[in-house]
């Protein structure tokens, strides 16, 4: 099968589809979206990577021992666990020391014509969410990931710092909370997107600092971070949803003084994407920038990477 | 009356004693403890500091409208709100934007034969604290916020860096919850001080590392702090209990891929360490170092900045 392989570069290489054992199954990829991991991957994020990248995609299962399953539309948890340690009890399988994760950690991705899945990660995708719904379950699960860590009331006064992919789905499930939500962008056109969902921008540009019950950092930018903890009311909360490439540096004095809650905050349950997804019947294509054929998928990777791009989708099929 | 000032440097000075209104108490200053942040005032933390420090203090109500309060044994909370904003209607006037802080912010201090604090902020010492615990009521109030912040469990591994003066307190709190308490430090005499109290203790150059539940940092190294990142489990807690006057260089990505949590943590209210020391009914009288008249205040601060030395009182009278 034809495969986006990376390997301290991209390359395309064609290689055996992946055997399945009883526990696992292949799915046929349709849709693979890009993320900024992925291309922070081919930046070297992830030290001595070499594998398949590609966690965001949706497809139809191709072989499986029970038949039944086959043609299925599905995709998959993107961290599998090793069942057996604390945080797998815990139903927490995405914080197991020993967790693969899809096309992250010692499992290959969804760059490629097949996928091969451990059964217990599928996840079936119901009829009534479309395609151009299906693709954001990876990251709209990431979104919804910050309110089932902390309670967003509907007075709390909320800024969210960027304007990118994931700030765009974070922005939509923080809008559903009722809370009073700004989001503070440098980037016209993304915070237009927003404007049309309703949804209160400020331009960088025109930001007058005031003080927030709870600021969420999805820029991306240290500074940002630095930022957030000035502007977060004491015993406010700032949510970190970026990974960073950079270091922090600042006083945490700052963190002592004023009582502040800083958490991290990464993956979701899959679940919660698709729940949302039935309940607010949102309508999320015009999130997706542009459509490339997998024979394209090099370019695409460079054109997700351009200045007012939002989600690049690969079409393997 | 006599007082300690501090204007760029420590002098004895005498000065009128303060008049009261109706919404003052006078307080006969008995003992004063000295705190790190006193330390720290007199080595520059608060830019342009001007005035009394000293905010660890019991005494007896010299002068009060209410004549029945003469003679009173009192402290006072060192926070005082405006009364008329968010965080006073919420009972945080600790963190009002406009409070006075005793001997720190806009209010004079303890350092001195006669203090003014406001009746609202005034706390009867009941007889059964002796005067020896009666010291405690403010570090050991910080010391509980902890707890009121977060919960900590039996089942819970906690590790507390740190064998200084607030960190002795926050030991005996933290011990009290039951958890699987381990205290680092790097001071042979501090740590088994702490043994002495069943507290397990490990000194820095024999620390394996391990994965906690929650970190209490309280050593006032960003060093600590970084360390502190990489030995809490992914889900855990980090509390940051001291003041740094350095700043800490981190790459906060740890922070998300493990969805940490990092919460501040200052002053808490006397009323939760009355009910501690009336509820444990501990004898903190080993954690007062030495005892010096007030004549003798200057040289009682050097003494508190030497190696092994931790509460210093100075008595008044």
């Amino acid at each position: 099968m034809k495969a986006l392989f990376f390997d301290s570069f991209l390359q395309i290489k064609d290689i055996p589809v992946p055997e399945i054992t009883s526990g696992d199954v292949l799915i046929r990829v349709k849709w693979a979206g890009i993320c900024n991991t992925d291309i922070e991957i081919t930046k070297g994020y992830i030290p001595n990577y070499n594998g398949i990248p590609g966690h965001e995609f949706y497809g139809l299962i191709h072989e499986a021992q029970d038949k039944t399953l086959i043609g299925k539309r599905v995709t998959a948890e993107i961290n599998a666990g090793c069942n057996n340690c604390e945080w797998c009890n815990k139903g927490l399988s995405r914080h197991c020391p020993n967790r693969t994760v899809l096309g992250i950690i010692n499992q290959d991705g969804a760059f490629a014509e097949f996928i091969k899945v451990p059964l217990d990660t599928l996840i079936f995708i119901p009829d009534s969410i479309v395609d151009t719904n299906a693709i954001f379950i990876e990251p709209l699960a990431a979104a919804l990931e910050i309110i089932e860590q902390i309670t967003i009331q509907k007075e709390h006064k909320v800024l969210l710092i960027g304007d990118g992919k994931l700030a765009q789905l974070i922005a939509l499930v923080i809008h559903y909370t009722g809370c009073d939500l700004t989001v503070l962008g440098k980037h016209t056109d993304k915070l237009s997107l927003l404007t049309k969902q309703n949804i209160k921008t400020v331009h960088l540009d025109s930001f007058t600092p005031s003080l927030y019950d709870i600021i969420i950092e999805a820029s991306g930018s240290s500074q940002a971070l630095m930022n957030a903890i000035s502007h977060v009311k004491p015993r406010g909360t700032v949510v970190l949803k970026s990974t960073y490439t950079d270091t922090s540096v600042f006083n945490p004095s700052a963190i002592v003084v004023n009582e502040i809650t800083l958490i991290g905050s990464r993956c979701g349950r899959f679940e919660s994407a698709i729940n949302f997804l039935q309940k607010t019947q949102i309508d999320l294509s015009y999130l997706i920038s542009e459509k490339h054929p997998f024979t394209n998928i090099i370019e695409a990777f460079r054109s997700s990477q351009k200045k007012g791009v939002l989600k690049v989708i690969v079409e393997m099929f």
